[in-house]
């Protein structure tokens, strides 16, 4: 009867028009993606769509509420979730269920050399935004490590961009998977924090295609990003977030991207560049924070009414907002709109133990001289640690990827708890760094009030060093303006806060001191000769302390490799030998990349004098490895052809370990001036002692391929090359030759 | 090769446990509900369980984060989606997503009398709270009209339990076919807003069953809700959100609910009774502000630590608190986790044209003497609008219903629009009321200050009333507190404001003077035999003035009849006619319902004194409808027999309506006391001039039954009984008598 009486009311309603009979093909899931988008596009009016391509408040976007057709939230990744901020302003919410799990930073996870890392960060983080419903993950970060000054290196995958472009992919992949878009950042050429807003970037286009974009390719071709971000700077003296050569002629058309381009917060400056130039959705302009009678704080964004005013006007065809809705209709059919999405879950055990393994197979031992690490506690009484760093929280602060972690275990927390009664752990400050910075309202304020000189605070930890069996300097950079954060760069190469007097000493009063560098940066060593280990440490989010703990007494064996290299002095990097402002950071907004393609090893390969302190792919283990011969299946390499390559790794020590087996490229003679070698491959195998393990690589021709200018195309040049397997980009082990036809 | 990759990495994380590989049983679609929530249930930690119990902000609460299982976000309705406020605060957040479609106040839809709009009215506004991301629409409210001073009598459906009954159902199933649980409310004896939180009721189980109770019972037996809300006040000196007689023995023993309790905002006072006397989650408990080093500041709440305490150390079992997160984890299946349920929409013209409808279609024309209205227009120089309910938002205020509209069209605006050229439309305020009030944080103040006094604005309103060819006021009560407002009751029957000297006056200057009426409750008339025309406007939402305007013009004929009865005086009410505090408001927190089953129509029926103003069911039209005899298909009806009546209607004016065909049930004898009829049935029927037609009406047992307080058993007592057709509850047309055997 009831149901009767349903149908009859049904039938009424259908008759009357008040209810649709018929699903509309845009709802209609039976219909083809594209077909729903037409769909959808031609029942929206002009304002509905114009309303799509800006943002209604900080981080979201307006859906079309008379369609159905949900909003679009944004967070700031890459590294967790960011907490929610009041409508239009930087503050937080103040809610109670937004504190995340914080993962370590992307540098720790370049470091793993490990695209199962990659994938399980994706995954882990992606689960989180999606359980925030959150349908656009601002992250991951993909600019190339062109400066150690630069602020947000630390949001990056290191110097080279085939590395940057295989850990780019799963991350991407493992996101997205949770019907969240990955938004692949800075596009491009914002490698440096200075001038950001301005800097036009004049480089060549073989660098462009060489160095600074491929993991922007891969992430779009390979990873299949839905989503990517326009950088602040500026690329043939036009911004990159409305720049024609960036996003039309090459993402679009020669990647054929199918995603929407979303503005950097702020980064749009011109309606009809924004309108014809690539940019889909325009967020974080500057509001005037007037309603104008319609809730609409936002109608003075370069998307919003000017843009209506000249689409109104016909200035614009209807056709170019229509291109815009399109690629954000089909973010939302992937995203929001994607019945079949999991729901996601939130600062779980299972991404507590995400990020731990990431950083544990992230920090990097870069020295071990007499095997002091790992801290033996069987025959330790006392262990000092010294060092701010050892207490700061690193998850506050940096910029927009700034968190409100659920919790972060500290170095000297982590270190406590995983020695327990095993032997007493001191601690002495050492130093007093500056106490608080802030960007954009975020705050890392924290209470490390110390009103001791710094002679009060380095004498009572040179005395306590005296008695201890170890100490554990812990330093290094943090997330304050002007050390790794966004909106600056560092202005000088060298440890802050005077540590670098701290580390002298403790060496000088304990010799078995260890130094733990927390950063995203690479910082002079003067004391490199004076301490037998080097830890770098990362950024490594809730579980750092306990993630440096396993590393530091050995439960886990360090197999992180350097993402960058690290040079002795500033001078020793390619931006800044030219000693020439036009090269970094710039004049007059205007720069120019006369390094070209010679970026970190590349560079330094050139250069005999230049001796890296720790060089691209460097990372020790507790165990030892020896390589075999390499071997390859063809002396001779047709077109089309792939070359396989296959060396044996041992493990000659007497504990488990993994080693990162690394495969360089060498073209021995060539048309136009080439790297000696360049990253084509890599391999992370675990070893048990005494194991050995073929390692095999296939290599097709895109990996003996430079980028021609003036053809415009990559070209794979006959010839002779060598393929060079290493442990590091200078700790190689076997060469193999062979000529390419 | 890189599904194959994909692959390798999925089947190691498989075996190192990182990513499950097969679906657990809740997430999987394919399994029984209850399977699933069992299989959730056995891997939630206790302190996830009691977390699902009670609030984590003022309208959400936690979901496991761990699990994946998504929050609960409820919503303010039952006229319109709530402003998103900020976290643990009544203040609205300042987001600019939030302006929603105001629909008509639920008296207003019970006075269509027409289900299909109550389905209509269910399924746009579910489609709002979807759209929002809402999953509990804390709406509709069926308390039953008691006392025309009950502050909230504007949000329920009026004085009979049939009517409400017959009208809830197909509300719930509207708001419920987006994936929104409807959350009827307030469960039970809340007729009042006096002394609310304190105030015990004492009532018969006669009354309680028969009057009280039923559109509880129908919402959640024939409309299925998945979701009920406890009353503030007590019963049987326990409070309605943990009440051992409502909760446990009524609503899931007697009538089987299977969904959730949830406790009205601050309505919960004690811990082992929120535990054991079925209510399941607690919300609006006064929190103390400290994060408890947990970011939670709930955890003061009942069902929060002092819950996890007696579950921890025994004292309430484990049982107890799984039966809750059943509860809640059924709400979550049935919406955030249905992944078939719709998108929802927003503020479209679709919900605007329902909003208009409804109102259109319950609007009442109270009187209307030598048919001055509609207002002929063709005839009409100049209409005269007086009163600040012309000019006054009626969206904002009135309690938690009190909306941030998209859009609110006042009276004179939507009679200004529809008049337009054809006649001058003129406004005079006549009378000042109090310009503002608030409740919980909702500030109605509008902008209505006037400095003139009440002689002079008077004197302005009778000398423009001369000139005008109509004066329509517009008067009536408003949302300010001690009006139509939650939190108190009005302070007395007649209308605010010297409101009754304006129409006096009024109504001599000009013989066309028509009085509208915006109120949710019946007032004073003193002038009804000086006016031509009465029309109850209610509180009609964004589309008031249209609707309005419809009406008063003759666009739409009106066909609203009155839920619940217009008296006189305030001592003609039963629950005042006692002249006793103890049967209203109360006396020392104790209040006993000595009018007993004999409520609105069912009181007045038995003492001939009483003569409404306007009767429960009445309601004119600008055309006449006739009705004939009254036909029965037996004379005798037998135990399990249902009996058939028909009667012929027929439209005997010169334009189509629709009236509202009303069937009482009278009980000739019985061995109980019972009303002289009560309402049964009803049908809604469209007219065109002339047209006949024979309204049908299948009344079965239940419908000639009362509730039997000694057998706690429905009855129905053999003997004479009487079927009456009416216009209006005091307007039968036709009789006609039957046998019940």
């Amino acid at each position: 009867m009831k149901f009767f009486q349903n149908l009859v009311w049904v039938a009424i309603f259908s008759l009357s028009g008040t209810v649709a009979a018929q699903t509309p093909v845009y709802l209609d899931e039976t219909k083809p993606m594209e077909d729903r988008i037409e769909d959808a596009l031609s029942r929206m009016t002009l304002e509905e769509k114009v309303a799509l391509c800006h943002a209604q408040s900080k981080f979201s976007s307006p859906g079309v509420p008379r369609l159905g057709l949900p909003e679009n939230w944004m967070t700031d990744g890459p590294h967790g979730i960011r907490a929610e901020v009041i409508w239009d302003e930087w503050d937080q919410a103040g809610w109670t269920n937004d504190s995340c799990m914080a993962f370590p930073a992307l540098t720790c996870l370049a470091a793993t050399w490990n695209p199962e890392m990659a994938l399980l960060y994706g995954k882990s983080i992606g689960e989180e935004a999606r359980y925030r419903n959150k349908n656009v993950l601002l992250g991951p970060g993909v600019n190339i490590y062109r400066t150690p000054l630069n602020g947000r290196n630390f949001e990056y995958m290191g110097e080279d961009p085939y590395l940057a472009s295989e850990m780019v992919v799963p991350y991407i992949e493992g996101v997205q998977s949770n019907g969240v878009a990955a938004c692949v950042k800075h596009y491009a050429l914002n490698n440096q924090e200075y001038d950001r807003h301005a800097v036009n970037v004049e480089v060549s286009d073989r660098a462009l295609y060489e160095i600074y974009l491929p993991a922007f390719k891969a992430a779009v071709q390979k990873g299949k990003a839905w989503a990517i971000m326009g950088a602040y700077n500026r690329y043939k003296n036009q911004y990159c977030c409305h720049n024609q050569y960036l996003l039309n002629d090459i993402l679009r058309k020669e990647w054929g991207f199918d995603g929407v381009v979303i503005s950097d917060w702020g980064g749009v400056f011109n309606t009809k560049e924004a309108a014809y130039n690539g940019l889909d959705m325009e967020f974080g302009t500057w509001t005037d924070g007037l309603t104008n009678g319609k809730g609409d704080a936002y109608s003075n964004y370069y998307l919003a009414q000017p843009f209506l005013d000249l689409l109104k006007n016909g200035t614009i065809p209807e056709s170019v907002v229509d291109g815009k809705v399109r690629n954000i209709l089909r973010l939302m059919f992937r995203t929001t709109m994607n019945r079949n999405r999991p729901y996601g879950s939130f600062k779980t055990p299972a991404h507590a133990s995400a990020a731990r393994k990431i950083a544990e197979e992230g920090i990097v031992l870069l020295q071990n001289k007499n095997n002091v690490l790992p801290i033996r506690l069987c025959e330790t009484k006392r262990i000092l640690v010294v060092g701010e760093n050892a207490i700061k929280m690193m998850t506050v602060g940096g910029g927009s990827s700034s968190l409100k972690a659920q919790y972060e275990i500290s170095p000297l927390d982590g270190l406590k708890a995983r020695v327990g009664d095993a032997a007493e752990v001191m601690y002495a400050r050492g130093y007093v760094g500056n106490i608080d910075g802030s960007y954009n309202g975020v705050v890392s304020k924290v209470n490390l009030a110390e009103s001791r000189s710094a002679d009060e605070l380095l004498d009572e930890a040179v005395n306590k060093a005296k008695s201890a069996d170890y100490v554990v300097f812990v330093g290094g950079l943090n997330k304050n303006s002007h050390q790794d954060c966004e909106g600056g760069d560092r202005t000088s190469y060298g440890l802050p806060y005077g540590q670098d007097r701290v580390i002298e000493a403790l060496s000088q009063a304990n010799p078995r001191t260890i130094v733990v560098l927390i950063s995203g940066n690479s910082v002079a060593m003067p004391w490199i000769d004076q301490v037998p280990a080097i830890v770098e440490g990362w950024y490594c989010g809730s579980e750092a302390g306990n993630a440096l703990a396993s590393i530091l007494v050995g439960d886990v064996n360090p197999s992180g490799k350097l993402p960058f290299s690290m040079y002795v002095k500033l001078e020793d990097y390619h931006a800044h030998s030219f000693n020439d402002s036009i090269v970094y950071p710039g004049l007059n907004h205007q720069q120019i990349y006369k390094d070209d393609i010679f970026v970190g090893y590349r560079w330094s390969d050139l250069h005999k004098k230049i001796r890296p302190m720790f060089s691209f792919g460097h990372g020790l283990s507790y165990t030892t490895f020896e390589y075999g011969k390499a071997e390859i299946d063809k002396k001779v390499v047709r077109q089309g052809e792939s070359l396989r390559v296959r060396i044996p790794v041992t493990n000659t020590g007497n504990r488990s370990g993994a080693e990162i087996v690394q495969l360089y490229v060498s073209d021995l003679k060539s048309s136009l001036p080439r790297p000696k070698k360049e990253l084509k491959g890599f391999k992370k195998v675990d070893l048990q002692p005494g194991e050995s393990q073929i390692v095999e690589f296939e290599i097709d021709e895109s990996k003996f391929s430079y980028f021609d200018d003036k053809k415009h195309a990559w070209v794979a040049e006959p010839g002779k090359f060598e393929i060079l397997i290493g442990s590091s980009s200078s700790d190689i082990r076997s060469k193999v030759a062979f000529e390419l036809e």
